[in-house]
């Protein structure tokens, strides 16, 4: 049995979104007790990671090893089509991915103690990002 | 419910092939209206992404990304049995991954507009790569 | 139907630990034969990986990447309140990823020749590590 729903994310440029407790939510409206929740976003300059949720200069952190990794403006760069931060985005896109499975149990996703659900916006700009969650039994 | 279908794509070389359709195509032959589509690569040097599909410079910027980060023929490296690509095949797939789970709606892969499924080829030779593709519902 | 064990592996410390046939062992028990099996590591510090699984220098090789990569001790990282492994061991886990899935068939994943199944420790003293492995038909 499967169950989708979608969201919209509004982010405020580059940046992570704790999405934890909206996939909390979802994965327990869709009934399934035990089974697997799948997040996917449909985009290739944002992603989905799973992180340290207590301290946020571990997110801070990962900002600046990949500005170090993917500067923006990077002259090696050819495609710069939307600015100095599009190639980098799809760098850090390819690098950490488009979804995440996650075991389900007792109607929640079995996250870690210290694991959160991220959205990374990777542009600088703000943008809405669609995401689809999948619970299946 | 699961389809399993097995493909064998054959590479020129390092470089990406675009499978979009022909994982479509598989997709839809399943019969599965909505559910999960996994695509799996058999191989440690060769991995599967997915990556903006308009612009090829993306494409050449990520290899040229790559090729930065794990240069061929870098002197750190002691596994080089099989020539100076043989160790940053296995980095660049370790870092890219070797499957993708995409949701399925209406029959087809649900992607972004701007994302593709690309196989990328990590190795310098031409290879062929064995794929499955596994949808459920 | 959703089969899920939980498992717990003792590491030593930073470097790999082949779960592969402790992770076939798991999908011969849940009796599916054809399907999807999902391993999921709850931490973050740790992670999973496919990798080759013939010469060990291969993963010697990836500790050197990654240690030139995301040094330990880099003035960079702002979260040093568990050492100088802490914030690099986030970083891996992170480009490396959380979990794996992979086709089942005939009772077994479908590794290929090459491919096994490692769990990843990136912290630099010995842990246990919590696993939860899901086979879905």
């Amino acid at each position: 049995m499967t169950h989708q729903e979608k969201i919209s994310i509004p982010t405020l440029g580059r940046g992570t979104v704790n999405l934890t407790e909206k996939i909390q939510t979802v994965v327990g409206k869709s009934g399934v007790p035990a089974g697997m929740c799948n997040i996917f976003v449909h985009h290739t300059s944002a992603s989905l990671m799973l992180c340290e949720n207590a301290d946020p200069s571990v997110r801070s952190d990962l900002e600046t090893f990949m500005s170090r990794l993917a500067p923006d403006g990077d002259p090696m760069f050819e495609h710069t089509a939307e600015g100095p931060d599009d190639m980098p985005a799809h760098v850090r896109s390819v690098l950490t991915g488009n979804s995440l499975s996650i075991p389900v149990e007792a109607g929640r996703c079995m996250l870690g103690t210290w694991q959160g659900i991220y959205l990374w916006e990777h542009r600088s700009h703000p943008h809405t990002r669609r995401i689809t969650v999948t619970v299946q039994d």
